[in-house]
This record gives C-alpha cells, sequence and structure tokens, in this order.
C-alpha cells in the first residue's frame, strides 16, 4: 500500500495521534488506512460416517485436497459464507450447525474457522475451484496430501472427538495459532 | 475506494474473471483489492462475581458501557488481541479463557467475538479510550446505558449461562446475527 485509496497521494507510514501503532496515513486527505486479518470461512460436511473433501484447482496448494473454505464477504455472516463456500466448491447444499474449530495464523494474517455441517443427500460436483470432490470414510483421508495445516488439524480433532462421542453434545470450540514453520 | 493503492491509477469496478462478485481492479498494474469483514475482539473479565465493564472515551457511543474490545490486529490472534484490548481499555491483566461468543454484524461489515477471561486481583484503570472502568455486578449492570447490541447479548448469555450452571463445563459458542434495526 503506497497510494492513499482516497485521493491518491503518497502514504506516509506513521504513528497517528490517539494510537500505538504504525498504520498508512494521509497528509493530503487525513484518512488512516487499518489493515486487518481476513477470515477464511468453511465447514466439516458430514454425510452419514463419511467426510468431504475438495481437491484445489487453484494455487496455493494446487491439486491437494481440503476442506471448502473460503474468504469472507463483506455482507454475510460466517456461517452464510461457510455454507457458501460448500455451495461454490463442492457443489454441495449443507445444513450448518455450530462453529468446530477456529485457528488462527498470524504470519498470514488469517483466521481459519470450520463449522460442522451435515448433507442430507450424497450429491455434490467440483466447482470451477476444485478439480474434484469426494466422500472419504476416516481411513481414506488422504493426510500427507492436505492443503493446509488448520485442515489437518481440524480433521484429527473432528475424527478423535467423533470417537470420544462428544460431537452429540456441547464442545468447546477447538482452538489454537498455527505457527509459521508448521508443514503437511 | 478510488485509487489503486500500489500505483494510484482509478479503480474500476467489475466481476474479475473466475470471480462472481465486483471488485476494485485496477487496469493499469493488475491488482484486485478485496474488501472483507473486520474482526472486533473482546473479553468478559470476570473477578468473583463480577464483571468489569468500560465506558466509552470515544465515539461511536461516547459516554456508554462496554466490554473491552476493539480491531484485531495484524500479526495476533483473536485471543491475544482480546487480552490486549482488556488491557489498554481497562488496564486489566486477564487470563483468557475459551471463545464464548460470535456475532456476526453484517451491515457493519464486523465480527464480534468475546472470550471469557478471569482476573486474579480487582486491578483496573481506566485507559486513553475509556472514562472509567468498574466491576458490576449482574444487578447493577447499566443494561439501558450499554454501548452495542453485542455486547448487551453477550451479558443476557452470560447471566443465563451462569445461573444455569454451564460455563464451568462445555458449552458450544454462543453465536447469532445482529439485524441492522436492532437498538439498545
Ligand atoms: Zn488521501
Ligand atoms: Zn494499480
Amino acid at each position: 500500500m503506497k497510494f492513499c485509496p482516497n485521493c491518491a497521494a503518497i502514504l506516509t507510514i506513521k504513528i497517528p495521534a490517539d494510537d500505538s501503532r504504525e498504520r498508512h496515513v494521509c497528509e493530503a486527505c487525513g484518512s488512516i488506512h487499518y489493515q486487518n486479518p481476513r477470515n477464511v470461512v468453511g465447514s466439516i460436511p458430514v454425510y452419514g460416517d463419511q467426510v468431504l473433501l475438495c481437491r484445489r484447482a487453484i494455487e496455493p496448494r494446487h491439486g491437494y485436497w481440503t476442506l471448502p473454505a473460503g474468504f469472507m464477504e463483506l455482507g454475510e455472516s460466517t456461517s452464510h459464507g461457510a455454507a457458501r463456500e460448500t455451495l461454490e466448491e463442492a457443489g454441495a447444499v449443507v445444513r450448518v450447525g455450530p462453529l468446530y474449530s477456529l485457528l488462527n495464523v498470524p504470519h498470514a494474517e488469517q483466521v481459519h474457522m470450520f463449522y460442522l455441517a451435515t448433507m442430507a443427500y450424497p450429491e455434490f460436483s467440483a466447482g470451477e475451484e476444485s478439480l474434484e470432490v469426494a466422500l472419504f470414510h476416516e481411513h481414506e483421508i488422504p493426510w500427507g496430501e492436505l492443503a493446509f495445516p488448520t485442515v489437518k488439524q481440524t480433521l484429527e480433532w473432528f475424527f478423535a472427538d467423533r470417537a470420544a462421542g462428544v460431537l452429540s453434545g456441547e464442545f468447546h470450540v477447538r482452538s489454537r495459532d498455527v505457527l509459521p514453520s508448521e508443514r503437511i
């Protein structure tokens, strides 16, 4: 960010009055341009004892498997975004349940949130951002070909919680921070 | 957003290839400038059976009471942001517990998240953005002078859950969308 989106003047990086952090400040029009983390919202689409995954047709991690998820858009809620991404990427209509995991990825300036979701029918199809979409039993999950640490962690928590029988009751959101060094 | 933050050219609003929504696109340098909701992170600071609130020294809602909360910054996690805001606005060091509420405010392009938090000592002080800070028993909460619907809803959930004895066990995140028409 070099130029003011409001007036095209060159921006200054400085700490505004009444602030404690450096911001992109426009001396010409007086505006301050804050930057904030973005939310990635997705679902864990469950059909019976299977989970729906998408193989990515786009970078990053082209060809790797992911839970359906994407950037939250203006004007929608986190759960609506999760349902929308599931429909767009996996062609699946889901009933969205409770928030299941919240993973902070500070080095990517992102927060990832996954909702439990159920599919009434095994109907799905690859959207434009997916090469293929498929249902997996736990023993079929392509653990070595998952796209992101947040997807791997969410699936690990999910299968452990399912085995422990806690998903049908109350539970805290599963949450942790992802480190820059984490690789699949 | 009128000018490209990268090259200062005038932006075009159009639907990029492989997208389904209008974006701010720069025809000069090819960059696409996405806009996404921002997270507001805060805490419910609990000392014994009291909750800590701040009276706002800034707009919007100058003079009204709020839970300590503010915009999540780049490079931090949601829980770190909640602890930071609690220290900055209320001068209180808290131990942050589980995520308690997640409220979508689509018309404000915001997601509000509040963490349960405990204070080891009744030590607090008004930060620059607060006129005063005080501990409240449930019957003392200034319900008619709260700053935001998300704060009111979170406090209502909190006291109901505390009365029901569920806060010490597992619980789903309390979550709903706030409507544009909602007023305190
Ligand atoms: Zn400007
Ligand atoms: Zn440009």
